[in-house]
């Protein structure tokens, strides 16, 4: 008999379930619709349904469930078990603990998905290893995730690691936050598609004209493609992020950064320029201390770390 | 007989030295010249000779000395006992531990000033009882140290805490260290002279018009005697400072922020218009957990930091 833990990965869409040995690896997996249009009682029986089962694969295995790491999408309070904003949940102070009914004597561990998957590509991914190390997830927004002397680092209220609302241009665009030139105005997938149409308004060339629902993705195909414009967005994009990094490099001296989300998945054409704007705008001793790669976990990074939260605890 | 600890700040221009209790109280203090141009062995000769005086004094009141920490105003090797860079002192590489030759048993421990100061703050000074602190200290440069945790965090190599080189706006002034727009170049001391003298050029009617050498403490005098220049220097000093400070806040969820350095004394002319961008710019959650307080400990948060060195290895 072997000691397991189950790691939760809480998304707007969908919730995955693994269950996870001491080495990292995936024994054995589930992934469910989230239901969150069900509301907060809905989403929490959906996860204990899926905690029993997985803990039932354990137990047919002749194995234990050392504990739960749920990971969430947005801002935990972990003394309190309660979950106090997930935005694409539409959750205010929902205490996501109690909601569940576990056995008592099951410990829980909640944390934010940004962190959680920080974590899980420290363990497994990217940052094996990493004794410091950043990830920087680049979606819709910007997310980030803080492990500093080996542990991860979630701040005071639990808030830390918001790489995406740190202000590079305080003349640049708008944010969602309410504040300007914050890194996810600049340098997120959205951004890319907002300068994509901005490009074609000023009546610019370009293989995107045709693109009816524009993605961050087409901008990188027509990139490598050879579209002049997409190349430019990219290039743009990879230049501001190349200073939020040396920002991040230059305060936390890290030893690695990975790179997630979909825009990671670019490849040279990204990686090249940023990895030129980091060495320019960062401070020599720190710059060669740190390797910049991208993420290696996937959609995996989640359930993985969650896991690694019962570890680490 | 009780355990005491002896904390040297070395200074380009003096080194102090002190013999601490531990509860971080000074016992006996010591100031002397440092001679930086008579080279790291005659500096090295005039650390170790304070050393043997402040462990002298400690067994002449019956007490055993278990430990140095030295504050050096550049980056170390900790694990070398060197000094990779300390430019004020015009040092490349000096293998300050074995120069100090000083007897096997006794443990030094080394780190940079700016880190010494934050522990020294948050041992016995603005910062008691945070667990993630900052230091932005503010003169010539600006300088950062971080405590999260309730631990020193000095990063892969010991140079994190770099707050005077985060980018903050890409096409602002020229910095020393080689890029633009670093927090630094648009709100340190040498920053609020530079905008007081464009300010004389073009021709704006100022007090500070007849200064000589102006220093930033003339211009938060001329500030506080009215004189509008002035006040624009320090609410554009502020101003900047906020946008850095929140970026600081939105990174490390910090539950005290300690500004030390000589831009710290200007009181409420500073403080105010810098609390006001802070909230402006940080996000709610953390920003709510944050307090932004002046440093108390002055000159001596180098030795009583030392010495914190000490009892925290």
């Amino acid at each position: 008999m072997s000691e397991l833990v189950i790691g939760i990965d809480l998304g707007g869409t969908n919730i995955k379930g693994a269950l996870i040995d001491t080495g990292g690896n995936i024994v054995s997996k589930q992934e469910i619709p989230t239901m969150a249009n069900g509301g907060p009682g809905i989403v929490a029986g959906r996860i204990s349904g899926m905690i029993d089962e997985l803990g039932r694969r354990a137990a047919d295995s002749g194995n234990n469930v050392a504990g739960v790491g749920i990971g969430i999408p947005g801002q935990p309070d972990k003394v309190k078990g309660e979950v106090v904003f997930a935005p694409n949940l539409h959750w205010h102070h929902v205490p996501l603990l109690s909601l569940l009914n576990l056995k008592k004597d099951l410990p829980v561990y909640l944390d934010n998905d940004a962190n959680v998957a920080a974590l899980g590509e420290q363990w497994r991914g990217a940052g094996r290893g990493a004794l410091n190390m950043i990830m920087v997830t680049i979606g819709t927004g910007i997310g980030g995730g803080l492990i500093l002397d080996g542990r991860l680092y979630s701040g005071t209220t639990g808030t830390a690691g918001e790489v995406g609302h740190t202000v590079i241009d305080p003349q640049g665009p708008q944010c969602s936050c309410g504040r300007r030139g914050c890194l996810e105005t600049l340098t997120s997938a959205t951004a890319m598609v907002r300068m994509a149409k901005e490009a074609i308004d000023r009546g610019r060339v370009t293989a995107l004209f045709r693109e009816e629902n524009l993605e961050a993705r087409d901008i990188v195909i027509a990139a490598n493609a050879g579209d002049d414009v997409a190349r430019e967005i990219i290039e743009q994009a990879a230049y501001y992020l190349g200073i939020g990094l040396a920002n991040l490099i230059n305060l936390f001296n890290p030893d690695t950064i990975v790179i997630g989300g979909g825009v990671s998945k670019a490849g040279p054409i990204l990686f090249d320029p940023l990895c030129r704007t980091v060495v320019e705008w960062s401070l020599e001793a720190p710059c060669k201390a740190v390797k910049i790669v991208p993420a290696e976990l996937g959609n995996n990074a989640g359930c993985i770390g969650a896991g690694a939260l019962v570890l680490q605890s």
